[in-house]
């Protein structure tokens, strides 16, 4: 069986659980203060970061790659189209999520408020929270435009698209900075995807010290 | 035919680039200055990133997305190995390259004295280049570490990997920021990897107000 290293709020590792979920492939977490760089986990991986899958004897780190990984390991269901063109833009929109979406949003939010209080490194930095609360409705609405032509994020069929904008967005959710009142079609894709059996994992999630807001885990929120 | 709107020192544009030249695609080579934030390249590309590949009608950021694409579209010469594990390991060391190294190197080198000077942003943060200098030695030696078990940084053939390491270390390899008698085997890697053709184009790139040194365009360095 796997084993997943993992943080429970961590959006990327949020990410490998869903495909894993939605692939039915079984796996055992193991949660991991990887700020506390303990010795057995940094030989596991040396950049320190979660995920870590283990697999095959082997542990792999980096959420892009340990995806891909398990799309060409279990194919089914399928999470990357066929056609060059649409696999362009998951993994385009796989970036956008990771990176861009990240760094001005759940960085800004989720990080100063929570991950600092749980690794204990200080306040949160109200400019950035101010920054990511400003940033989280450009993107909100960035996500409507995509919407009022496609099903999915990235075309007609659910992909790793959707799993990487929902793994961004459900951390955020655990700690209310998400307004769906903002935009009724982002707010309907969030309820077609929250209310997946592969869901379920990331709706009992519990950081001790930071309950979730009621309506969290709540499919008609 | 392609077009790309590129940057010459940008590592992400180098990848890019030597990937098309690799495959013998032909493009047209648009430089931008996008810091300049133009209307008519934010229409492009809202995130004001480059690399941007125009092709077939459409205007495509991303570097590792536009890689995939170019892989999928151009498949010889093959970049990415056809066995899941290596396309993992492939793609793992891209995301190593292009968000660790980049961000503890390149970022604190390279951005930090030429791209601040050519953008007028300010002076070289001293912190930050000494950071940089610190940081790029733990990252030759563990290429060193990889090379000694393997041909190629991935495994026994040249694939997407060399080419994401390589554009990070020759765009600092412009500035004489790469010591490369620290370790043999990585300085014979990059003597293998710049002396294929595909790495003609970025030798010959030169940016005004700071020319290269003479070691940078010499394949006998």
């Amino acid at each position: 069986m796997y084993r997943l290293y993992h943080a429970p709020l961590s959006p990327f590792c949020r990410k490998v659980r869903l495909v894993l979920a939605e692939k039915r492939v079984e796996v055992e977490l193991v949660e991991e203060r990887y700020w506390e760089r303990d010795s057995d986990f940094l030989r596991r991986n040396p950049a320190g970061k979660v995920p870590v899958l283990r697999a095959e004897g082997r542990n792999m780190p980096e959420s892009q790659a340990i995806c891909e990984w398990l799309e060409d390991q279990h194919p089914e269901p399928a999470l990357m189209p066929k056609d060059a063109d649409t696999r362009y833009e998951v993994r385009r929109l796989c970036a956008w999520f990771d990176d861009a979406f990240f760094r001005q949003v759940t960085e800004n939010l989720l990080y100063e408020r929570v991950n600092k209080k749980v690794q204990n490194t200080g306040y949160p930095d109200s400019m950035k929270v101010k920054a990511g609360a400003r940033a989280v409705k450009f993107h909100l609405d960035y996500m409507a435009w995509l919407l009022e032509k496609r099903r999915w994020l990235a075309g007609d069929v659910m992909t790793l698209a959707d799993f990487a904008a929902a793994a961004q967005l459900s951390s955020l959710d655990y700690t209310s900075d998400v307004d769906w009142a903002r935009n009724e079609a982002v707010k309907d894709w969030y309820a077609k995807i929250k209310s997946r059996p592969a869901f379920r994992g990331l709706l009992a999630d519990v950081v001790p010290g930071f309950p979730p807001p009621p309506h969290y885990a709540d499919l008609d929120f």
